[in-house]
């Protein structure tokens, strides 16, 4: 069976479509290392053709599909699993520009493209791609799409479903959708592409998707914030917006501990405010015009909040390295987290209201269950998302760590985010990791309409079963 | 049969939640006054709960439910069919604010909260729910997610779906959905708000929606800006838009025939400019901060614009007054082709960078078919959406217009829109009228597909049948 179905798809793709044993090996690991799956074959067809033509085989012999972007993904939904009886499908040979229309400020490309790519393909026409994350150099856009990715911009652009005008996928029955259009508006019957955008495959694959560019901002101004207390993080925010508006582009909580755990174990980097205050926000404004009365604008906006009592002290960039710098404490918190020897992560946002809540109650629940362990509290607060990490005490290894109160940290921090309308999952996706969880969090009606919408969809269950939704 | 279903109906109900005779006439015919229906019984429920009970009892007596809002579609969309056999079923008794919760910038309101009620709830609280348009007395929030209204502020804050964080809805099963969420990053699978969003009513009815707000401009810049050409539309609008970003908030074009039949048929209205320019657009800015440095802001990028030769002239709006005066001319077109007996409209988008082909190539066509014919050229031109509308000539009746040309007309201006890569129905949704141009302009995947979802959700077919989706 396995044997003509090998047969049939080397009829149908070029030598060089199908993937040598000798490179499979990091593509069958996650990269967070939690996953390690086996594949019966993979592949990486050049054209959407192609992979319609893959799908269409993978349905007549019924072997299961996981599609696979940049492998970058922190839940494991581009991993194959043991069996060793799915096809594992990378859409990296897919990665052209389609087109480009500057003046609808509109790109069409290929699921593979790399996103610093697409960056760099906006910026040479002068617009500005705005999604980024770390993994920016080796993630691609298909799988951005796919686990609707968060990052760093979302607070001003919204996440990767917000960038989208339109799709082209193939279908589970193997057919080609071509959804790609360049509309601003167009209200004619259902809008397919959210059915694709963060349903990590199970639906479709996602081949190529028509998006949005936006003009770039020609000033930013990022300052450091010390706040009197953690209570004044959401009406510190609105103050802020109701000064400048949507030029608030960031807004990062960055907890002493996290930037302790940083200033120790990450070279060359120094706090920059005297005290080490408990609690930070790292605040990025970008905008447009000359960069003085900009810079005026957000200097007032940070003497207003600090009048009301919204900030302690704020320290403004006063160069383009000096950014970059506090930046970097930002953006290395999880490497610093590594050098310690790891840490138990989570991904939850709530209401931005509750937020100081839940960190503030979320602490001591966790020093209950697991004396000693410390916390690593930081995120894009400004989104409602907050990373509540947490590291073993010293001299215990995150492994035993993990096995010993791993699930029942783990609970506790999904179970107040809940209780508070919140999310265990902001912007990670849901995977092989948090398939569990969502059958503990979703409602019955929730679950019921989604399998409705799976079995409608892909009844032979072959699009990344497992994923997402639990066949059981 | 259907003397059980009405037993039934008044067990579940009270005598308030059932419309009297009297009061149903206005319900039962679309705002264009193109539809006219009947319906079995008409009903307008106090709660969710009362709303699920309803549709249960539908789908056991196989009774077809027409969801209704403030009846001011233009598609016939909430006009039951003439059969006399279904529910109609209004929302404008569920009109309250569940709660509201200004930190987090979201108001949870119910389906038959008016438009301008919830704008009215938004600025008690210092903060704006952007959504507006003509209708914005009458329309109902429920209604305008059903369609996935447009209007005057999609440039800056998008459509109705972009406004959107979570919705409650009744199932075609009668059960109800609850995804009220106020989270801005939420990836726990399917996001099946987007489902309900613009179906107009065909696969479940949306009885509460949690909403973004922002925080209100300071400043509004209003300008009447003359072109040289028509091929600028486009490059004008990136132009401003590279100088202050999405401060452009608003860009409507008005083709000099669409000014000159309201400067002859409105009372108290006059030109901006001494000549009457073929092509004008007036654009507004709104931003944040002190008035003068956004002014500045402003008129540098619009001198920066002449500079470029894409404007011929500009006239600053110098009081409150003349912004108003200004957008009345834009606003009261439509007004004004009614005082001339009516047109037919149409409702096209394409990539803003094919608009003025669009335009140019289709004033051509159009008088080729219809010697004589006069055009209202205009609309919101930043979003890629113009309103192509043809009068009749002078002395002949639109009844006998459109029943000789009518057909023609229309299906030339669709197929240079589909030509462009453009729709049918950019904001007035599909409805009944346009459920054949669907039909004809879709590809057959997008209709199998959603074929295949109308048949998975409602497989009884009794939610808003023959609206978008033609069963045949």
């Amino acid at each position: 069976m396995s044997a003509e179905f090998l047969n049939a798809l080397k009829r149908i793709l070029t030598a060089d479509e199908i993937i040598d044993d000798s490179a499979l090996e990091p593509m069958l690991i996650d990269e967070r290392k939690q996953f390690r799956g086996r594949a019966l074959i993979a592949v990486q067809p050049r054209s959407t053709e192609n992979v319609a033509a893959i799908i269409r085989l993978c349905k007549e012999h019924c072997i299961a599909v996981v599609p696979q972007g940049g492998n970058t993904g922190y839940c494991g939904g581009a991993t194959p699993d043991t069996s060793g009886t799915q096809l594992l499908l990378s859409l990296r040979r897919l990665n052209r520009c389609r087109w480009i229309d500057p003046d609808t400020r509109c790109v069409t490309v290929e699921a593979g493209m790399i996103l610093e790519n697409l960056q760099q393909l906006a910026d040479v026409n002068d617009l500005l791609f705005p999604l980024s994350m770390g993994s920016q150099g080796s993630c691609q856009i298909g799988g951005n799409l796919a686990t609707n990715a968060g990052g760093l911009a979302v607070l001003r652009y919204g996440t990767a479903r917000d960038l989208v005008l339109g799709l082209e996928v193939v279908t589970p029955n193997g057919e080609i959708l071509d959804e790609l259009k360049s509309l601003r508006k167009d209200n004619t019957g259902y809008d397919l592409k959210h059915l694709f955008i963060g349903a990590e495959g199970t639906l479709g694959i996602i081949t190529a998707a028509s998006l949005k560019l936006f003009p770039k901002p020609s000033v930013r101004v990022v300052a450091w914030l010390a706040l009197p207390s953690i209570e004044i993080l959401a009406p510190l925010l609105l103050n802020l917006q109701r000064s400048v508006g949507d030029c608030v582009s960031s807004f990062e909580y960055i907890s002493a501990a996290s930037l302790g755990y940083v200033l120790k174990n990450v070279p060359d980097t120094r706090s920059p405010t005297v005290d080490q205050d408990e609690h930070s926000v790292l605040v990025e404004f970008s905008g447009f015009g000359d960069a003085e009365p900009f810079q005026t604008l957000c200097q007032n906006a940070l003497i207003c909040a600090q009048q009301e009592n919204l900030i302690r002290d704020a320290v403004f960039a006063n160069s383009l390295s000096q950014s970059q710098s506090f930046w970097q404490l930002r953006e290395t918190i999880p490497r610093a987290e590594k050098l310690m020897g790891g840490s138990i992560k989570h991904d939850v946002s709530v209401p931005i209201s509750r937020m100081a809540q839940l960190i503030e109650q979320l602490k001591p629940a966790i020093v209950a269950l697991a004396k000693d362990a410390r916390l690593s509290i930081y995120g894009h607060v400004g989104d409602g998302n907050i990373h509540f990490n947490v590291l073993p005490p010293e001299a215990t290894s995150i492994e035993s760590f993990k096995q010993a109160k791993g699930e029942e940290i783990s609970a506790a921090i999904h179970d107040l985010a809940a209780e508070f309308a919140g999310s265990f999952s902001a912007e990670h996706g849901v995977g092989q990791l948090k398939a569990g969880e969502l059958v503990r969090y979703a409602s019955p009606e929730r679950l019921a309409l989604m399998r409705t919408l799976k079995q409608a969809l892909d009844p032979a269950n072959i699009m990344n079963p497992g994923k997402v939704l639990r066949t059981s």
